[in-house]
């Protein structure tokens, strides 16, 4: 292996990526893990399940890059055909793995209880010239090669794992992060990243110029806009006794200085979680009434472990009579004002106050689309109130998107409009 | 370009796909738009924002297919630099483009409402041998290039997309896809999708095998494992005046002949759809009451447009308070057999047929982890009662995933359950 940055490569092999059918998680998550050791990913490629082309992806990665990740193909179907391929690539011939096949055997007979076939034994055939990784969640085994450099005499490593993406993350943790750990003792990349709201990218980028043009080679900076949103990111890639840490996190706090009129939250984590740990700071607890959202906003409060500690529950009333009954909005408001409307979010907000007995809580109602809209209200109309039982605040927003994107915007904005209220309680 | 099967690559530009930052659901977007009108997806490419990566990118991809879409790196910052690249790369120099200024400014002024600043503008260059494809809903432009190959003698085309998910939308629909229609007019990829539930992708291939063999060759199958069930796919690829629909259309009948057993839908859509479906054409609601899954099966109901026609609401208990008041399950219940219990479950969808009035419903609570189990409750541990008013039925289940898995496995398969309950019915 080269003395600088390793660099990795990820290949992701099923005709499921290719056709749009299967949205690639896998590939995010490994680039973290990777990351977080020290390894830089160079490249990603998506290939079917075409011999010719992965064997292309395997030259061009191996010349390219120090490690290679494959998932996908492993599967014992004919479409499958990572394994032999792996085998013809390396110059070894397939034998049958004893530990393996035991693996298989149990599989079968105590978590499926299904009958074993000819076919999932073959699960337990390797190539000869690699080191079996058991996959303790399922029956495809992962394969580890190495693999000598002629060009330049170093060790190439090429890692094949299952597509399925718990099968995958344990292999990584139980094997494959640990080794290559032990391999690049010596690297560091280390990301910081923030939140801002309220101004533009190419505004915040005019404000910070200067400081922007005088950051050290090593630090990279990048803006991502998001939801109305605009994330920033600071990278750093070194060695570990080069004091780059330091130096990030010293253009970090200047970062933060810098664009404070706008900075939510200074970490790379959801608004779920920042909402979450605010809340759990000050021993509060929070509840939602939804309409528009249809759930996605308790969903994303819940899929934060831990959040039962602040998070009571969720009336999600999508039909008007739910809003009357059980969060109790009175008919005449909705008849007068329209379910999407300053008044009716007031009232839902009240009702979840006095049905939840939450320390806040936030309502939402809006036209998602793509039908519902009107002249007066069109498609992308939403009202949010939020705060607590004295303190009630209401605010509406326009979005011009489609039906899940103005969900995930309605949802968003929420978040951010209580984790401000919250704040500004002090 | 050549006669067979036209051949499209997806490039995306940006470091945050690579350090796994944010998940790339652009590409398979546009790869389902591409199938849809014959293109077929021989590669996907994510690189960083290095000059050098992109460059070779698009050399590899110009060299092995036709049609090259490029996402991303098109902002106002720095670390934005696809289009002075593509400039090179294609031998041009920037000039500046008088509609896409204009646009530029009418944003600013009437959209964004921000003061416009000189970098804003430099949006508006564009290499001068591109079509400029004007972003109605941004100020990146999408360029359209075309380059002679000279080894063959056909036309590559490459285009150039900015990264936001609806802005590249909105320029693939308006004009690349109409263009492209019209470039490939006899090409046809057809897929044939179902979904089965109770057998292992071991156990179907087995059970179809010799014909999985007789298949012709223009056709592929491909097993996509997923929540415990299958997804069968089928993909004929072939000139419009081949045959080739019919084919498929003969073949997919037979295999649904084939795996009737267990077959649970017969086209490629999620649950909800086939659930919303059905629903709607029996003119029937439903309701759902939540514990463990916090929101995220109402999610996914009102994920789809027109769910408001059967889809009334749903209570999300997550707190065993909310449980008792709102949806009236027993304390003496809670306390003799816990939240999770088919006890437990029973009363929340009885509690919340009496409130929302539904013809169906589904309750589910659980353990999602990491913590929150028990010796006798461990962690996956979920209760589901699903049913019409007069009749209930409840299931328990032992998964033993992270919480995000744990969360969409119970939602899957609630959906699932409630499904096969409905077509019982008859």
């Amino acid at each position: 292996m080269s003395s600088s940055v390793i660099t990795a490569s990820i290949i992701t092999i099923g005709d499921e990526l290719l056709i749009g059918q299967t949205i690639d998680t896998n590939s995010a998550w490994m680039a973290q893990q990777l990351n977080a050791i020290g390894i830089w990913v160079k490249k990603r490629i998506a290939v079917g399940d075409e011999r010719e082309e992965i064997w292309q992806s395997l030259d061009e990665t191996i010349a390219s890059t120090d490690i290679i990740l494959i998932t996908g193909g492993l599967g014992p179907t004919a479409d499958d055909i990572t394994k032999p391929l792996l085998c013809d690539y390396f110059g070894g011939k397939m034998i049958v793995d004893q530990e393996a096949l035991q693996h298989v055997k149990y599989i079968f007979q105590h978590i499926l209880k299904r009958p074993l076939l000819e076919r999932n034994m073959k699960q337990a055939e390797v190539p000869d010239n690699c080191t079996v990784l058991i996959n303790q969640r399922g029956t495809a085994p992962g394969m580890w090669f190495e693999k000598k450099d002629p060009s330049s005499d170093s060790k190439k490593i090429i890692v094949s794992l299952p597509g399925v993406p718990h099968e995958m993350k344990g292999l990584m943790q139980t094997y494959i992060i640990p080794r290559l750990t032990n391999l690049i003792a010596d690297q560091l990349i280390i990301h910081r990243t923030l939140l801002t709201a309220g101004a533009g990218e190419s505004f915040i980028a005019e404000h910070i110029q200067e400081w922007e043009n005088s950051l050290p080679s090593q630090i990279k900076l990048a803006y991502l806009p998001s939801y109305g949103m605009v994330r920033m990111r600071l990278t750093a890639k070194g060695r570990k006794d080069s004091g780059i840490e330091n130096i990030i996190d010293q253009k970090f706090t200047e970062l933060q200085e810098l664009v404070k009129e706008w900075l939510v939250i200074s970490a790379d984590e959801p608004l779920e979680k920042a909402v979450g740990d605010l809340l759990q700071e000050k021993g509060k607890t929070i509840s939602t009434a939804e309409s528009c959202t249809g759930g996605y906003l308790a969903h994303l409060l819940t899929s934060i472990a831990g959040s039962s500690a602040y998070y009571k529950g969720s009336v999600i009333s999508y039909d008007n009579t739910i809003k009357e009954q059980i969060l109790k909005v009175n008919r005449i408001t909705l008849d007068n004002h329209g379910a999407v409307s300053r008044e009716t979010v007031t009232e839902m907000l009240q009702g979840l106050f006095d049905s939840m007995q939450t320390d806040y809580g936030i309502a939402v109602s809006g036209i998602m689309g793509p039908s519902g809209g009107s002249k007066e209200k069109p498609t992308g109309t939403v009202w949010i109130a939020y705060g607590s039982p004295g303190n009630c605040q209401t605010k509406s927003f326009h979005f011009r998107f489609d039906r899940q994107r103005n969900i995930q915007l309605t949802a968003v904005n929420a978040l951010l409009l209580l984790f401000q209220f919250i704040q500004s309680e002090g």
